[in-house]
C-alpha cells in the first residue's frame, strides 16, 4: 500500500469547499470535510461519516478549499521575461525574445538559478499540476526535473525538440535532436522520479521536420509517452505550415501523420485558436486535450480560441497560462481570461460561440486540465488528492458570501498572498 | 506660499524613473533624481542641479519612480460585490447587482464600514487620484469624502443623480434629486476640503429624465461644477437611449443639450464603447475625457472601445478601473486590459483600429487621466507632484532590466503589494 500522505493512512480538511463535478456547475459547500485515504479524495461531507471518524482534522475553519489547478501549458525557460516585449506577434516575438532566451540555458549555472526562481513561483501558487516546456538542453531540462520532483508538485516536462527555422545557434540537427532526446528518457528513467514525468515535445510544426516528427511518433509508441505541442495558434504561423507542409489538409495532420495526435496516445495541444471544422474533428476523435491559453492569445494578438464551443462539443479542454506568451504563472488569472475574452469575441466576433460562464472556467482550471493526469482535479470519490487552502478573508467585503460567490472572486481578485496550504496527492507540500 | 510637503519647501526622490511626456512614448531614467518644490515637479534630472543642491534626498535606490495613477472612473459604493456575479450585460447587472447594493448606503452605518474599505484598497494601491461616483445619499457621499480627504488622495465625488428606471425603493424625484444636490453642494463648501472636490453625476440617460439634466446643467453652470456620467457603454442600453429621446440625433447629445457637454465644461464620460463618428467629434471638439474601462467593457460583455482611435484624434483618455464592472481597483491590471483588449479588438474585429502600445496605456494611465485635474499625472516640469515608489525587486528574474522594462512588467505583474511609497501634491502620504 503506497502511503503518500503525511498523517498515518489517511485526513480530513475541514472548512468551506468548492469543486467541479461536471463542466457547467459547480458543487460548493459553507462547511464541510473533505477525506484523504491513501492520497486518494473518498469524497466530501457536510458532517463526518463513521468509518472516517477516527482520522485526524486538519481545521481549516472558514478558508475555502478547493481542487488544485492543473497548468496545461506552460514554458519554465521563458519565465525571466514574461511581461516584458509584449508589442510584438507570435513569430517576431519568438524570435526577438524566446529563441535568444532560451539559449542562456545551456549554462548549467544560469539554468540552476533560473528554474529556480520559476519553480518557487509554482510552488507558492494555486497549481498543483504542470505540463511543462523546457528548452533543447538535455542537461537544464533534468535540473528542471529535479527541482519541480523537490517541491512535491506533479509535472510532465519536456526536453523541446526543433530542426527547422530556429537560429543556427539554437536548432539542433535531426538526428542529435532524436540521440538527445533518447540520452534524455533515459537519465530521467534513472532518476527514478515520483511525481516527474517525461512528455515529448516537438515545439511545433514550423521548427520540426517531418523526419524528427515520425521519430518522436515511434518514441511515443515504443515508450508510452505522451505528447505536447503547438497548434492552430496564429494567422501567420498556420500560413507558415501550410507552405512548410503542403501535404496537410490542414495543421493538427502535421501531427497526426506521424502518430503524435493518435487515439491511444495522450496528447495535449496548446491554442486551437484558429482550429477549422475538420481539426476540432480530429481533435475530438483523438481525445487530444486543448490547453486554452487566453492571456497568451491576447499578447500575442493570436485571437481568442471558441473554448466554449470545445465544451460543447465534449472536446477536453484545460487551461494554460502560457508564460511567457502569457505573463502571469497566476491559474486565477487565466479562469478570469478565459471568461472575459469569450465574453469580448462573443460582442464582437461570432455570435454563434457563446460566452463562458464562471463554473467553465473553474472546471477548466481544474477537473479539464487535471485529466491529464488521470483521475485529477476533483474532490469526487476516487480522484487523486490534490487541494489548495485558500484564505480569501483579506480580500475585503461587508457581505457574508457563500462558497459559490467566494470560488468566483478568486478569478478576479486572488493570487498567492492567498494560498495558505498546499495538498498534493495527499501529501502537504506547503 | 502653499508648502504642502512634509520636509521645509522642497525635496528630491532618487531612484529610476519612468513618465510620460507624449501620449506616445515613455521617458525613463535607470538612475535621477525628481524634484519636488512647494508641491510642483521641478523636473528629473541624472544630476542635482546647483539650484537645488540644499533640497533633502530622499534615496529609494533602485526602486521605480513613477507618476500616481488617476483613476478616472469608479463606483466607491460598488466595491463590495466586486468580483461577483459576473455572468450578467449591463441592464441586468444594474438591476440585480447595483442598485440592490447600492440602496444599502441609506444607512449611515454601512455606509462607514463599507467605504472605509474601499478607501483602504484606493489608500494602499498605486492611485493617487480618482474621479468617483457615489450613490444618491448626501449623507454616505459626504462620509466618502470625509474619508478620501483624509488619507490625502485627490478625487472628485459625486453624489449621484437619477429620476427615472430604477426601482422606486432607490429612484429620486426629480425635484427631490435637484434638493438633495444643493444640499450637499452646500455641505461640501462647509466642509472646506483641501483635497476632494465635488462632480456633478447624472447616473446616465437611461435614468435621468430631461428635466433633471437640465437642472443640473444650470448647476455646473452655475457653481462651476465639473461633471461625469457614462456613454455608449452598451448596445442594449444605447436602444434603450433611442426609445427614450427619440429627439436626440445621437446618445451624446441627450447630454449636450442640458449643457453637460459643453466647451467650456469639465466632463469625463466613461466607456464610449459604440459611440459613432457624430459622437467622436462631439466629444472631441468639447474637450470631454473619455474614461476607457477595458475590463469592465469585457465583462459586462459591452465590447472594447476603440483607445487608440480616440488617442490618434486627439480626444482625451484616461483609464478607469469602472469598480464593480471592472473588478479590481488596480490600475496596474487597467492598463494590461487596454493593451490586451486592443490587440484582441483589431485582430478579431477591426483593423481600422490599431492595437495600443504599452507606453499609450502607460500615458492614459497617469497623464491622460491626470489631466483631468489639472496638470498631473508626469514629472514633466510645473507639473503637480504625485509619485508612487514601487519595489518591483520581487518580481523575479535573472536580467538586469531597464527602467523601461521595469515599467512595462508592472502592467503585467505589479499589484498594491509592490507600492512602498506615495507622494499626492508633494506630500507623502504612504
Amino acid at each position: 500500500m503506497d502511503i503518500r500522505d503525511d498523517s498515518g493512512y489517511g485526513f480530513i480538511l475541514h472548512g468551506a469547499v468548492a469543486y467541479s463535478e461536471n463542466k457547467s456547475s459547480l458543487k460548493t459547500f459553507d462547511d464541510a470535510y473533505v477525506i484523504c485515504v491513501n492520497g486518494i479524495c473518498e469524497g466530501v461531507y457536510e458532517q463526518i461519516p463513521e468509518e472516517f471518524s477516527n482520522l485526524p482534522v486538519e481545521d481549516y475553519w472558514d478558508k475555502l478549499i478547493i481542487p488544485g489547478f492543473t497548468d496545461l501549458h506552460v514554458h519554465a525557460p521563458q519565465y525571466q521575461i514574461r511581461g516584458t516585449g509584449m508589442d510584438l506577434t507570435l513569430m517576431d516575438w519568438l524570435s526577438q525574445n524566446i529563441y535568444p532566451e532560451e539559449m542562456r540555458y545551456k549554462g548549467k549555472r544560469y539554468a540552476e538559478r533560473a528554474y529556480d526562481l520559476f519553480v518557487e513561483d509554482l510552488y507558492v501558487g494555486p497549481t498543483t499540476r504542470a505540463v511543462v516546456f523546457a528548452t533543447k538542453h538535455v542537461g537544464a531540462t533534468m535540473l528542471l526535473m529535479d527541482m519541480l520532483e523537490e517541491t512535491g508538485l506533479v509535472s510532465y516536462v519536456g526536453k523541446v525538440n526543433m530542426d527547422r527555422n530556429v537560429p543556427s545557434s539554437y536548432v539542433e540537427t535531426t538526428d542529435g535532436s532524436i540521440r538527445a532526446t533518447e540520452k534524455w528518457l533515459a537519465e530521467v528513467k534513472s532518476r527514478g522520479y515520483e511525481n516527474t514525468y517525461p512528455i515529448l515535445t516537438p515545439r511545433f510544426t514550423p521548427s520540426c521536420s517531418r523526419e524528427l516528427m515520425d521519430a518522436l511518433g515511434e518514441m511515443a509508441e515504443k515508450y508510452h509517452l505522451p505528447v505536447q505541442s503547438h497548434l492552430s495558434e496564429g494567422l501567420e504561423e498556420i500560413e507558415f505550415v501550410k507552405q512548410l507542409e503542403p501535404d496537410a489538409a490542414y495543421y493538427g495532420q502535421t501531427y497526426e501523420r506521424s502518430g503524435l495526435i493518435k487515439k491511444d496516445r495522450k496528447t495535449v495541444m496548446a491554442h486551437c485558436v484558429w482550429s477549422g471544422m475538420k481539426e476540432i474533428a480530429q481533435i475530438k476523435e483523438n481525445g487530444v486535450f486543448i490547453a486554452h491559453c487566453p492571456d497568451s492569445n491576447m499578447n500575442l494578438m493570436s485571437g481568442a480560441a471558441p473554448a466554449s464551443r470545445y465544451l460543447d462539443e465534449g472536446i477536453r479542454v484545460g487551461l494554460g497560462s502560457d508564460v511567457a506568451g502569457g505573463s502571469n504563472t497566476s491559474m486565477f488569472r487565466a479562469m478570469r481570461d478565459a471568461v472575459t475574452v469569450s465574453k469580448l469575441r462573443w460582442r464582437i466576433f461570432d455570435r454563434s460561440v457563446r460566452p463562458l460562464r464562471f463554473p467553465e472556467a473553474f472546471y477548466m482550471a481544474t477537473k479539464g486540465g487535471g485529466e491529464f493526469f488521470g483521475k485529477v482535479g476533483s474532490f469526487e470519490r476516487g480522484y487523486e488528492f490534490d487541494a489548495v487552502v485558500i484564505d480569501d478573508s483579506q480580500i475585503a467585503t461587508m457581505h457574508k458570501l457563500d462558497a459559490a460567490l467566494r470560488t468566483e472572486r478568486l478569478a478576479y481578485l486572488a493570487d498567492d498572498r492567498h494560498v495558505v496550504g498546499k495538498y498534493v496527492r495527499g501529501r502537504k507540500i506547503y
